[in-house]
C-alpha cells in the first residue's frame, strides 16, 4: 500500500519518524506492506533526510493527490481551505484518506463524506480527536450495538491545563495561560483552544459518530474558559466540584443537545481526575453502561500513534472500503440523511450561580425569594461576605432548564440592584 | 450473514434479546444484514419465544457447527472441553467464530488460532476481557503502531468488589464475599475469581495481543485475595495506597513479566479509582504514552454489547478474513512463532512488608538492620504497637526485586523469632 503525506509539520514528521522507528513491528501486523512514496510540503528542505529511502520530497501537493501510484493520502497540514480541495481531489482520484484535521472535518466533513461515499473510499481520522484515546473506533465499532445516550468529555488539553493550574496553584487565568504557553501547551494565540471552538470541532465529530447525525458544527453551542474566575474555582472546590471545560452530546426527550461549556464536575467522578493537559471521555450506552477513556489529547508522537493505527487498518482492509464508503461515520449515510433529528438548545442540568453584590442586609432571603418565586429549586445556598465590601451568594440548583434560568435571571438582577454581577455554570450529575 | 449461537445462558440470551431490541440501529451500521438462524442449548425450552422469527432452537450443537448455511458461530456456553471441540469443528467448516470464553482461549487458544490461520477465518473475543472496555480492539488495532511496555489492569470485578467493600466498610474477607454473593457479584463458589485465576486467563490474552507472544497461560504467576487482611488495607490507606488485585504484563530488560497479585496502588492513580465491581486498564505504549480505559467487566447486557460489536465487525468485513486468519491476535502468527521471547519471573517493584510479632523492645532497629544488611533499601518504615500484645512493623521498600526479597526473608524471620507472621505485596509505581 503506497502512502503519501501532505505537510511536514510536527505531526507529519513524527508520523514518518515513528513509522521508520517501529517499521519491523508494523510489518508484523499488516497483510499488505506499507510504503511511503511522497511527502509534499511548502518547505521541502525541512523533510530532506527525514523520510524513508525512495520517498520523494516535493512542494507539489497537486502532483501528490493526482499520482496514480498513491493508494492513501495522509492530510497532516493543519490547513483548512487548501486541505479541503486536496482531499476532495484525492478522493476523486479514488484514494483513501487519513486526516488529523478536526477543523477541516467539522466544517467540511459532509462534503468530504459525500465524495467518499460516491467513490467507495475510506476517510479515517482517529488523530482528529483525543489522539491517545481510541474514541473514533470505539464509537464507530466497539459501541456499535449501543444506543448512545451521552458522550461527555474533556477534549481540549490547553483549556484543561489552564483550569488545572488555576485550581492547583490558585493563579489567575492570565498567569495560567502564560505558563501553558511556556510549556508548549498553548499557542501564541490561544483563542481557538480557550474559546471552546476546538473542543466544539471535536464534539461535532463525536456527535455524528455516536448519534448518526450529519456533521454539523453550527449545531454546537460553545463557550470558553476566558472568563473563569479564581473565586468560582474555589467555591466549586468547597462544594465538592472541579471546573472543567466539558463537551457534551446528549440525547434528551427534547432532542439532541450538543454543547461545550465550563462545567462543575463532581470531584469523585472520573472526568474530575483528568488533570494537566490530558483528555478524558465518558460514554453512556444502553448495553455497555458507562465507559471512561483517558489519554493524551495532543502531541506529535501521540498523534502519530493514531494516524499510524488508521494506516495499519487500511492496510489490513486489503484496499477494500468495507467500513469506509457509506459507513465512514459508522452509520450508513442514507440512514443519516433520512432521520429527522431535532437539536435541542435546552440545557437540562443543575446550575451553579454566583451573584456578587455590595454588602446589604437581607440579600440571602431576597435571593431565596426570587428563586422560589420563579420555581428554581435550590440544593445548596451559601453566602461569603467580605471581599472589599462585596458579598458572594452561591447557589447550586436542583436539575432545571436553561429556559427556567432565563426567566429567573432578570428578577434576580432586579433584586440585586446596581453594581452586581452574576456567573452561571452548569453542574454535571453523577450519571451525565 | 447467518449467525448461530451455542448456549443459551445469560450472555447468549442477552445477546439475542439486545440484538432484537436494537435491530434497526444495527441494520443502519452493517453492509451485510445479520440474521440469527440457530440456537443450540441443553435446555431448548428456555429459549422458546426468546429468539427472532425463523431462528431454529435445538439441543444439537453438532448440527449447528456443521450447518453449511451458518457463516459465524457465537460460542457462549461457558464450557471448556466441549466448547473447544465445537469451535475447532466450526473452524474446520470454515466458519468465523466469536466467543466470550476466556478460560477456553487461555487454555486452548493456540490450537484454535492455528486452525483459524489454516482456514483463514476470524476469531473474535471482545467479550472475553473487561467487556465494556474495548481492550482487545485497542491492543489489536488502535495501539498497533506502539511498542507496548506495560498492560496493568483490574480485570476481575468480583475481587475488586470484595476489596472495595473491605476498604470502604472495614469488613473482613468472609463478610465481603457473602455480600458479593448476595448482590450477584460472586458465584456460590467464588474460587475462580478470588484466586486470581480468572484475571490470569484474561491477562494471558492481553499479553499475547500486546507483546506478540503465544497464548501461554502457564507463564502467568497468579495469587488471589483470599488472604488479604483488613490490617493491610488500613496500613496501605495510611500510606496513600489502595490494595487492588492487579494483573500486569510488562516488558522488562530481563524479559516479559506476567503476573496477577494483590498490589498496593497509589491512591491518586486512575487504577485506584476503579471501585465496586468495575474494571480498569492502563496501557503504556512508546507513541501514545499512557492511556486508561474503564468500564464494566461483566454482566449479560454488557457482554452482549461486546459480542454484538464483534458480529457487526464481521458483517462489515464482508465475510473476508482481513484482520482474521493469521492476524487474529494482531501480530502475524509466523512472526510470533519465530520470536524468542523470554519470560521473567523476577518482580521488579517496590514492596510492602508487614511483619507482625510479639511486642519486644528494639525490634524496629533489628528489622532495619536486617534490611540494610541484605541491601533492601527502605522508603517508609513504621511501627504500630498494641494489637493484643502484638506489634506490626510496616516497610515500603524502594524499587527492588523479588529475588532480593527472597534473600532477605529468612534473615528477617530469624530476627523476628517464633510466633511472627510476614505479609508481602508489591507496590505499583506512578508510571507502572
Amino acid at each position: 500500500m503506497k502512502a503519501a503525506v501532505l505537510g511536514f509539520g510536527n505531526v507529519a514528521a513524527a508520523t514518518i519518524e515513528h513509522f521508520m522507528r517501529n517499521e519491523d513491528l508494523i510489518r508484523s501486523k499488516v497483510r499488505t506492506p506499507i510504503e511511503f512514496v511522497h511527502v509534499a510540503t511548502r518547505s521541502p528542505a525541512r523533510a530532506q533526510g527525514r523520510v524513508p529511502q525512495g520517498c520523494r520530497v516535493s512542494n507539489d501537493c497537486w502532483a501528490l493527490v493526482n499520482d496514480v501510484e498513491v493508494d492513501v493520502v495522509l492530510e497532516l497540514t493543519g490547513d483548512v481551505a487548501l486541505a479541503r480541495q486536496l482531499l476532495l481531489q484525492a478522493l476523486a482520484n479514488r484514494k483513501h484518506v487519513i486526516t488529523a484535521n478536526k477543523a477541516l472535518l467539522a466544517q467540511h466533513g459532509e462534503e468530504i463524506l459525500r465524495k467518499a461515499e460516491e467513490v467507495e473510499r475510506s476517510v479515517l481520522f482517529e488523530g482528529a480527536v483525543a489522539v491517545s484515546i481510541p474514541i473514533i473506533k470505539t464509537l464507530r465499532e466497539s459501541a456499535a450495538a449501543n444506543r448512545i445516550s451521552s458522550i461527555t468529555g474533556v477534549l481540549n488539553g490547553t483549556s484543561n491545563y489552564v483550569l488545572w493550574q488555576m485550581s492547583e496553584h490558585g493563579v489567575d487565568f492570565a498567569t495560567a495561560i502564560a505558563d501553558a504557553q511556556r510549556k508548549g501547551y498553548a499557542e501564541a494565540n490561544p483563542t481557538l483552544d480557550v474559546s471552546g471552538e476546538d473542543a466544539a470541532h471535536k464534539l461535532t465529530l463525536l456527535a455524528s459518530l455516536g448519534f448518526g447525525v450529519p456533521i454539523n458544527f453550527g449545531a454546537v453551542e460553545f463557550k470558553g474558559i476566558e472568563a473563569i474566575d479564581q473565586r468560582d474555582i474555589q467555591f466549586a472546590q468547597r462544594l465538592g466540584y472541579r471546573i472543567k471545560l466539558i463537551a457534551q452530546a446528549r440525547m434528551a426527550s427534547s432532542g439532541l443537545f450538543v454543547s461545550v461549556r465550563p462545567t462543575l464536575v463532581p470531584i469523585a467522578s472520573m472526568l474530575a481526575q483528568v488533570g494537566e493537559a490530558m483528555n478524558g471521555i465518558t460514554l453512556q450506552g444502553d448495553l455497555q453502561g458507562a465507559a471512561f477513556l483517558y489519554g493524551s489529547g495532543a502531541g506529535g508522537r501521540q498523534t502519530a500513534s493514531a494516524v499510524l493505527a488508521d494506516l495499519i487498518e487500511l492496510a489490513n482492509r486489503g484496499g477494500s472500503a468495507n467500513t469506509g464508503g457509506a459507513f465512514n461515520m459508522g452509520f450508513r449515510r442514507s440512514h443519516v440523511a433520512t432521520r429527522n433529528v431535532h437539536y435541542s438548545r435546552e440545557h437540562v442540568a443543575a446550575f451553579y450561580i454566583r451573584l456578587t453584590l455590595d454588602d446589604q442586609a437581607g440579600m440571602l432571603a431576597k435571593v431565596s425569594q426570587v428563586l422560589a418565586d420563579t420555581d428554581v429549586s435550590v440544593n445548596v445556598l451559601l453566602q461569603d461576605v467580605g471581599h472589599g465590601g462585596q458579598t458572594d451568594l452561591i447557589a447550586i440548583t436542583h436539575k432545571t432548564t436553561s429556559r427556567q434560568l432565563r426567566n429567573m435571571l432578570p428578577k434576580l438582577q432586579e433584586a440585586a440592584g446596581p453594581g452586581h454581577s452574576v456567573v452561571i455554570h452548569p453542574v454535571l450529575g453523577e450519571v451525565d
